[in-house]
């Protein structure tokens, strides 16, 4: 008989044979747990607590104090003959999650929806007009015979309606292509706009007949258990194939399409539930390497030189070819990408922000986990990809994590320690905008000196990865007040382990910190000496990602991630993927911005360029090098 | 235990339940019995001679003198408790035909067709020339990114091909569609032209890069089972479903393409094994319903005055979504339609012959199971229906039977019976081109009066079926020397009961013919009068059909199926459907000809039109009422 592991909170019990690791049972009993080095114990985000035999190995993801406590990672656990009880702790469960960011959601006038619904009271027929009903349907649409697509099995439909004497009915238009006709009293149309990040995906529900948005979910991307950024994935599927982590993004999507149906009921402006086969179009962002995930393209030659992608411009595939649980015949469109390295996503970010069509010049940059900037106009566009890390998404730091629950989002040393997390529960961690003010603070109140040292003053110490600086002692969490259920850990009879975590930032942590931050500053710099400007130049600062409500622009400024501008000039665009998804769901003009901005932006490519390296190492300081660059900083 | 029956001469055994009829028991046991009627026992194509005991009902079907022979219709026979053999003559089984008629082959000039093969050595991608794999070969293939449509199947084919350095490839080109990528090397790329007749199904293999025809093949429409006509088939789909009916006829293409690959061995003119999967585009000529039932489509209200159809404009279907066994992604074109009644087999007629490129007026004339004419020029073409019946394709005429081996296809009277069958084997009854000649010979020799009664003279008799003239006595067959081997028949312990069977007409058969003559005469007549021309102003007449090698003009002039023109100006163009659908498999000006006429052309309705009445009551003699119309006859 196989030992049983039990997973806590969610109670899940699973028969697996000794020697099973604990990620791999976790992956049985259904149980999502963190992971983002795929099982290789570098990343520590699968720290479980264990009762019970297992046979574990330390690394140095689990101070030696915690490992007295029961820590241990998933992935460095073996399942012995004995039964025994896990414990996911909040900050290695991977959770639906609300995504948090400013959102531009224009109003897009002239509504040119990938789909279009349109009513039509069926003409009959007689001796005199006798053409076929598909011809006859094609007439009253305004086009000639011929001049649509009618995919077979909508055809049937079509001749079963006629014959059922239903003359009433909606048609759906995918430009020339009829994808469907259905009862018109009674149907709906709606489209969902979807970025798929390598970490989160967000989707809006979106009625094409109104361009309301009437529905708005996000979750993790559940390839997260095959590593955190687009390189481990590439390698997971080199060595395990791409067909799992093709399933694994598919079925998130359609994970969240059945949470849409429910919500439907009881979080829409207009309650009703959505059919999931109403939804009849489908827009992407997403990188590139999602989106060979996504289509279950091969990836792999996008990681050597010279980085080539099967394609930068995905054709409008059916979403029954790529298995989304929606109108089978609804069209997936992917905003196209200019290259491996500058997706869909970026295109996405300039169709959102406007940057393509301004006549003044802007800078982009995305934070998200790969870090892409663009400078240009409407006459022309700069893009390169930073390879910044994922710091400001929690990556790479130990209490790093996403903007979700719990996330400490706004840090302020001032006047002691404050800070303030997401949703106004415990602390689990910090986010993109808490760790720049975090370090920003700590760099101006004098703990870190500008190679990123900590100083050995209050709340410093020598931990077990390095010396490091708390920012939340758990019992002064504790004494904070914060509910305890509102974490949902008040149930587990482990829960005393859970407190027992300070939230700290190590001098690791801040390296990684300031290199991510120096390899977006740098980018930006060679993409405005390659157009022979300066900062100066740039009238507008577009910032995408979902990494903080609001990152505190002094703040930025003060550790060198933005320049010292006008702080008028910066416009936050939060998630400008799933926002230039959500028009180029709406309007045919901005899928022909897409396109145009594919077919001119040229590709900058820095793992070649000097001038990246040399800018890069002038910036992995605090601010920088050349502090003449931070005139605000008195 | 349930009785078993065995089927001669293929000596099939199957066990079936008590009561089951003989044509179910046949189906089951893969024996393809001739049925015109459905089962009604009103055809009397099921013939069959049986041993043992079984529950049978006697028809007029089959004479006094033949049920004592052992002769029942299978329809009209149930299996008792008892075993039986039953043995299935020739004139009541399907077999696979080789299609007899002349063939135009039109060669065509400036090849585009349906799918075009273009070679490719794909570009090797570099750091200053990082387009997607697609991209770049979209400009190979002299298109810009985004023109070209590429499934996702095929795109995933590329991107394997790619990784496994495979540079030179095959890319199939269906307009502005990639429809598949293969090695380039080693690829070819057929294309199938298809005429679906109601009762024949032919089928040439086109090398789509030279224009040759690479193979022939021609089988009998299994839907014969569930009737002869279109109007048969329609009730069969109303009372039992649409389904069996499509299964039928796709199964019935897909064993053609099985034996086109295996014929591809030993009978083409470049020996070679042609694949399946290299069929990469299908064209079909059909009638409106056997389109219908090949798609799936509902054909019921064809019946039904407006006679309204689902399409008559079928759009391009993906070979997968019909079943048919050929590259999945290949495009399958059906020459398009006018109306219910004159469906694409006429368009595709009319694009064979010409006829609606031609400066003068022209008649043309499809003598198949219904009958259609069409009148006109490049300026202007009128069409109609005439229901003329299927006696010239040899239905309900008794001894009547479609131009293949066996078929008396010449007949003569004049100097005794002389008559000449196809194959040059015994005859086993007689196709269109012999009942002309027959009736006609019979006619000017005095046996026949105008009327279509039979005179009591030598040879004429009176049968069970009515009064009756015998053209072949079974004795004498045997006495011409013809080789009982070649008719498969020696080999079968029941041969005996085989050579009993005279060929005769009945006053009945030739009631039925000429009122198929009369329709199809009346009804070109109503088309001269809508155009305000006679005969005189018509300076071609084609005639389509695969009712004999070629009719005698002389004796089809003679029983007033044909207008007594000068003979020069009648043209055969034999199977018109099948030679109009493969140029249309082949050039694109022949679609938009096609296509110019589906939109143009009027189309006449006569089951309306007194016009039609009148005149087909004077055509109903021998050779017309009025004698002036056939000058030519002394």
């Amino acid at each position: 008989m196989c030992p049983q592991v039990i997973f806590h909170p969610k109670g899940r019990a699973v028969d697996v044979p000794e020697g099973t690791n604990l990620l791999e049972a976790a992956i049985l009993a259904g149980v999502e747990v963190n992971s983002a080095c795929a099982g290789r114990g570098v990343c520590g985000r699968c720290r479980v607590v264990v009762e019970g035999p297992v046979d574990s190995v330390r690394t140095d993801k689990v101070t030696k104090e915690e490992w007295d406590t029961g820590y241990r990672l998933a992935c460095h656990s073996k399942v012995t003959t004995a039964d025994c009880t896990v414990f996911v702790p909040a900050e290695s469960q991977l959770q639906p999650m609300q995504i948090v960011g400013g959102k531009v959601n224009e109003t897009i006038r002239g509504l040119s929806p990938l789909v279009q619904a349109k009513n039509v009271l069926l003409r009959a027929p007689s001796l005199q007009d006798n053409d076929g009903d598909l011809e006859r349907l094609v007439k009253q649409l305004g086009f000639e015979p011929g001049e649509l697509e009618c995919p077979l099995p909508v055809l049937r439909k079509l001749s079963t309606m006629i014959k059922e004497k239903r003359d009433d009915v909606m048609v759906l238009l995918a430009d020339r292509r009829i994808i469907d006709i259905r009862p018109g009293d009674s149907s709906h149309c709606y489209g969902a706009a979807i970025d798929i990040g390598t970490t989160t995906v967000a989707m809006e529900i979106v009625d094409l007949r109104t361009g309301e948005t009437v529905a708005h979910v996000s979750d993790y991307n559940k390839q997260l258990m095959h590593g955190e950024d687009v390189l481990s994935r590439i390698m997971h599927a080199e060595d395990h194939g791409l067909s799992g982590l093709t399933h694994l993004i598919v079925d998130t999507i359609n994970h969240m399409l059945a949470r849409v149906s429910v919500l439907g009921d009881d979080c829409m402006a207009k309650p009703r539930r959505i059919c999931a086969c109403e939804i009849s179009a489908v827009s992407i962002g997403c990188n590139t390497v999602m989106a060979h995930m996504f289509l279950g393209l091969d990836p792999t030659r996008i990681r050597y030189s010279p980085y080539i992608a099967v394609t930068n411009l995905p054709p409008l595939t059916a979403a029954r070819a790529v298995g989304l649980k929606v109108n089978p015949r609804a069209p997936v469109y992917l905003v196209p990408g200019r290259a491996s390295w500058v997706g869909g996503d970026v295109v996405a970010d300039i169709v959102a922000s406007g940057l393509a069509k301004r006549e003044g010049t802007s800078l982009l940059i995305d934070v998200g986990t790969n870090g892409e900037v663009v400078l240009g106009n409407k006459d022309w566009l700069l893009a390169c990809s930073a390879s910044a890390g994922p710091a400001f998404e929690g990556g790479e730091v130990r209490h790093g994590m996403r903007a979700g629950d719990g996330a400490i989002e706004k840090v302020s040393l001032r006047n002691g320690v404050e800070y303030q997390t997401i949703g106004n529960v415990r602390p689990k961690g910090i986010c993109g905008s808490g760790l720049i003010d975090l370090l920003a603070q700590l760099f101006l109140t004098g703990v870190l000196d500008k190679k990123g040292h900590l100083q050995a003053l209050d709340r410093v110490r020598d931990g077990e990865g390095g010396r490091e600086y708390v920012l939340v002692y758990s019992k002064d969490a504790e004494k904070d007040g914060y509910d305890l259920r509102a974490t949902g850990m008040t149930c587990c009879p482990m829960d005393k382990v859970e407190r027992q975590r300070d939230i700290t930032v190590t001098e690791t942590d801040i390296t990684n910190i300031i290199r991510t931050k120096a390899a977006l500053f740098a980018a930006a710099e060679v993409l405005l000496d390659t157009a022979d400007m300066t900062y100066e130049d740039v009238d507008r600062v577009f910032i995408a990602g979902g990494f903080g409500h609001h990152i505190d622009l002094d703040n930025a400024v003060a550790i060198g991630l933005l320049p010292d501008l006008p702080r008028e000039r910066f416009t936050f665009i939060g998630n400008g993927s799933l926002e230039g998804a959500r028009q180029c769901l709406l309007s045919e003009s901005k899928r022909d911005e897409a396109m145009k901005v594919h077919r001119s932006m040229t590709y900058v490519e820095l793992s070649t360029d000097q001038r990246f390296f040399d800018r890069f190492s002038s910036a992995s300081f605090l601010p920088h090098t050349d502090l003449g660059r931070s005139p605000s900083l008195k």
